[in-house]
């Protein structure tokens, strides 16, 4: 089953919160949950009832009108519209910390990818099997997204390796790129980049701390 | 210096693209370029000069006219504007694949943080030493958020932990959490929680190829 998009921009915020309701609703799927309230959704989300059905609106008709959200079929059609209702086949580059850790996490499958190859230009890396995977030399790479059907390139090289991975993967005929290394990388405007940076997160929490003691203390100095 | 916060209602979009401009500009300084016009920032952020002009106006006046940004003075500037300007100490609970990879991590104290503990319930890993921190039962977490003054808790635990790792954080007296398992958190409202789910960047990928191959596909079947 094909979507239609008939909105193909959709805010990017639509599409991380997309990524927390599926969360939600799997394991409401897991606790055996048929139906959920758009109401008890949002509450579970942390979200507001009219969001959801807002970001949803973008994907078509969801829910039943007082009764609330099938949730098998809601994790169905999200999946479809955003195109992981099957497995993405993703290479990994750069076997370091973040990489091994990567490459044995169980929850990739379960999301709709499957990482299937690993890269490292390191020749002491080179042949070492990390979560049953053979890293090899990303010279052969061209030949391994052919034959493994890979789709997505993840990079986890240190930030000074990131360029010459990315060329790497667009060479080797790669579209998609998630970029974990904390440096922008160049490519042709054909290719889709997506950067992982979770400092502005913690940014995002010293930052309302901040906010939240400075007005905290201006209410104690002005009662 | 303390800033003023002349508005706290700052977009979560602008302090995502702070996390980029802090990036960018700290290879800039590491080049030893000493000035930047927004042209060139902009270009390098991937962003418009606009948008740049337009978040730094959250946190006050930057940039001479014509002339462009001091690149060590607005690095200084933004973390000044989001309290990254001093070390903020942190405990990371949940010692597995993740949680190892952070602890091995060295970008933390040039971002304006330190993991200074490490928690895990498994007697197996109590005891052990990663990246120099010896592996400590959360029991006795209270203590050493007191004796090594803990700020910031991060989770990296299985999804079916991560709220028992919540308790132990803010019964700790720790007021911010960075989440990082795959599962929500319930906390009394005083305290900061932030969300890393890395999918929603591949959900991001496969939805905007899904839609450029089916645009593609579309402009082709209609030449």
């Amino acid at each position: 089953m094909s979507p239609t998009y008939k909105n193909v921009h959709i805010p990017r915020a639509t599409i991380q919160r997309l990524a927390v309701y599926l969360q939600v609703l799997e394991s409401l799927k897991g606790e055996n949950v048929e139906v959920v309230s758009s109401e008890r959704l949002a509450r579970a989300c942390d979200v507001n009832p009219s969001q959801i059905r807002k970001d949803l609106a973008y994907f078509g008709e969801f829910g039943v009108r007082g009764v609330g959200y099938n949730v098998a079929k809601l994790i169905h059609s999200i999946k479809v519209s955003i195109g992981t209702d099957r497995i993405w086949r993703t290479a990994l580059i750069g076997v370091g910390n973040l990489g091994r850790s990567l490459l044995r996490y169980q929850g990739f499958p379960k999301r709709g990818f499957k990482i299937v190859a690993a890269f490292d230009c390191d020749p002491f890396k080179i042949g070492e099997v990390v979560a049953d995977l053979e890293v090899m030399c990303p010279r052969r790479m061209k030949e391994n997204v052919k034959d493994l059907r890979i789709e997505i390139g993840i990079i986890t090289t240190p930030s000074d390796r990131a360029q010459r991975a990315a060329d790497y993967l667009v060479e080797s005929g790669i579209r998609c790129i998630l970029n974990f290394a904390a440096a922008r990388i160049q490519v042709p405007p054909d290719i889709y980049v997506e950067y992982v940076d979770f400092f502005h997160h913690l940014y995002a929490l010293t930052f309302k701390y901040c906010v939240g003691e400075a007005s905290s203390t201006k209410q104690i100095g002005q009662s």
